[in-house]
């Protein structure tokens, strides 16, 4: 029996084998090369490989049955990646120029439009025809959540009174529904019932939570150098993420509006800025808080996994996944 | 029995109709609003309205099969709109602001996202599921084929090599095959098999290539008092539209080489262009070459219309919606 990390290997060199055997020389080259090219970018490729592992739990040991969902949902999300990257202006993606730098915006808004439309046809290779309005419908409400999540946090830049709820609520939409929606479509391509793939839709979204949580704590508190980013980002960058709420919601009336001074100025030089809102943060137990919601958004999502039918080895590997998903990044 | 007029008036309000119900106050807002604007700005429905007949000449009369094809194919067709008009960087559409100057570019990229899932979305509520698999594949290539037809505009562009061949396939691309694809999913949807819907499609198809020669030919040759357009608009912003290649296919290497000018220079005052070029175009027959390819079109559409099986009255409404849209705009 190859260990956890051998079979997650395994999965992932299959993917990739099988998302490049989609790469093509297709025309307009316009059109068709970024696609390939932000496809080829790398990256851990959990989306595919959970939908794999919820498809392996109920019994499509060949993949054959999930392979196109993986493929949806890997290309579902590089679409997303591309066209924010287009509303953020970002220069870089996985450290590669991204596609409207490399090309042009044009290009960057059709090439991702044609891939949105590329996810809708992988999940309609799915060789499970019953399953198909059950994946559909699944897609749907995940693909407008992600939407939906996107243009809260493009709102929230400009409110300053954004909830914890609600920031919490906009990560959700953004990041952890389509994590919970891959596990979801892979047990349904798999055939698995409706009451099990809720099961691992609700697993995926909760540790897509715990992850969001554990990647804005590692962001203040993490060490840049086994991170591999910029310590401080998010403060340098005014982001209002769950750290900042809380901290507002904790500190005395002096303390917050210290930290409300700091999260409107940009300084040059933000060492300073950085090591202080870090000061106010820690006085008042934020890495505390942030690991204990962490921690029972993590238990309540094993409990989900716990709950759901199919074979239990499978779930050993996804949850030794999760662990090394969290432990890489803390 | 109402005349043609009349029952596609009431096909167009019944959409209209039904389009409104899908008006939501869901949030966020910024996402959500976008949408129903670009929907509720007119447009004479054309799609929605062909999908609607071509299921009724299958028997759908009371349009419930159909509908969600008809809502589905304007919605996508809204949505190209909306992100070609980022990238023309148009100021108006249908003589109202588009969303990116309402809103911005990032609204406009975001909310015709999702306009692209919806539209995937109400074709997963036809109720005729067996159907489902077909009419998604229809989709899909025909999505495709328009991502494709608006690429090859953009690159036709700064090429001075554009044969009349590659024309032709990109005007059907971006404009023909929805068209046909309106006509095929309806004809799907209410249960028609495979060789009449592809009957329509190609019907549709034809006709699609019909309408934009037509609406060439009138660019410069139309009466801008009826067509509501500015005449010559094409030769002022240097188009290589059917009535160009040909006439550049058509004259001799002196007059070639005179358009080619007019077509490198952008004066201030373009009155002079426009009457030179339209001498050159009519001193080689132009109107009467782009009349006759017209004509072939519409007389192979309508053969593949006569082909289809289904109800002899409602092709008798297609074929008058299509005299009238032909006469309209000439």
């Amino acid at each position: 029996m190859p260990s956890s990390p051998q079979q997650i290997a395994q999965l992932r060199d299959q993917f990739i084998a099988q998302l490049r055997a989609t790469f093509t020389d297709k025309e307009p080259r316009g059109l068709y090369a970024p696609i390939d090219y932000i496809l080829d970018l790398g990256g851990k490729r959990i989306r595919p490989v959970v939908a794999l592992l919820a498809a392996q739990m109920f019994g499509d040991d060949d993949l054959s049955k999930s392979m196109p969902v993986a493929l949806a949902v890997e290309v579902f999300h590089n679409f997303t990646l591309l066209h924010d990257d287009i509303m953020d202006d970002s220069p870089l993606r996985r450290g590669q120029t991204t596609v409207h730098e490399k090309w042009d915006i044009n290009t960057g808004i059709l090439s991702g439009d044609l891939m949105l439309i590329q996810a809708y046809q992988y999940l309609c290779n799915c060789p499970n025809k019953t399953a198909l309005p059950d994946l559909l419908s699944t897609f749907n409400r995940v693909a407008t959540g992600v939407c939906e999540g996107q243009q809260y946090d493009v709102d929230f830049e400009v409110r300053d009174d954004v909830t914890i709820g609600e920031y919490l609520k906009m990560i959700e939409l953004k990041t952890a529904v389509l994590l919970g929606g891959a596990l979801e479509m892979g047990a349904l391509a798999a055939g698995a019932n409706q009451e099990d793939a809720d099961h691992l839709y609700a697993f995926g979204r909760l540790t897509g939570l715990a992850f969001q949580l554990q990647d804005d704590l590692l962001d203040t508190y993490g060490d840049s150098a086994s991170t591999g980013k910029l310590q401080g980002n998010d403060i340098i960058r005014n982001k209002k993420t769950f750290l900042f709420l809380k901290a507002i919601e904790l500190l005395a009336p002096e303390g917050r509006e210290e930290l409300n001074g700091w999260f409107s100025s940009s300084p040059a030089d933000p060492a300073k800025k950085v090591s202080r809102v870090t000061e106010l943060m820690t006085s008042v137990g934020i890495p505390e808080a942030v690991a204990k919601l962490r921690d029972e958004f993590q238990a309540e999502a094993y409990a989900h996994l716990d709950a759901a039918g199919g074979a239990p080895a499978v779930k050993v590997v996804l949850r030794d996944l999760t662990e090394s998903l969290l432990q890489r990044i803390s």
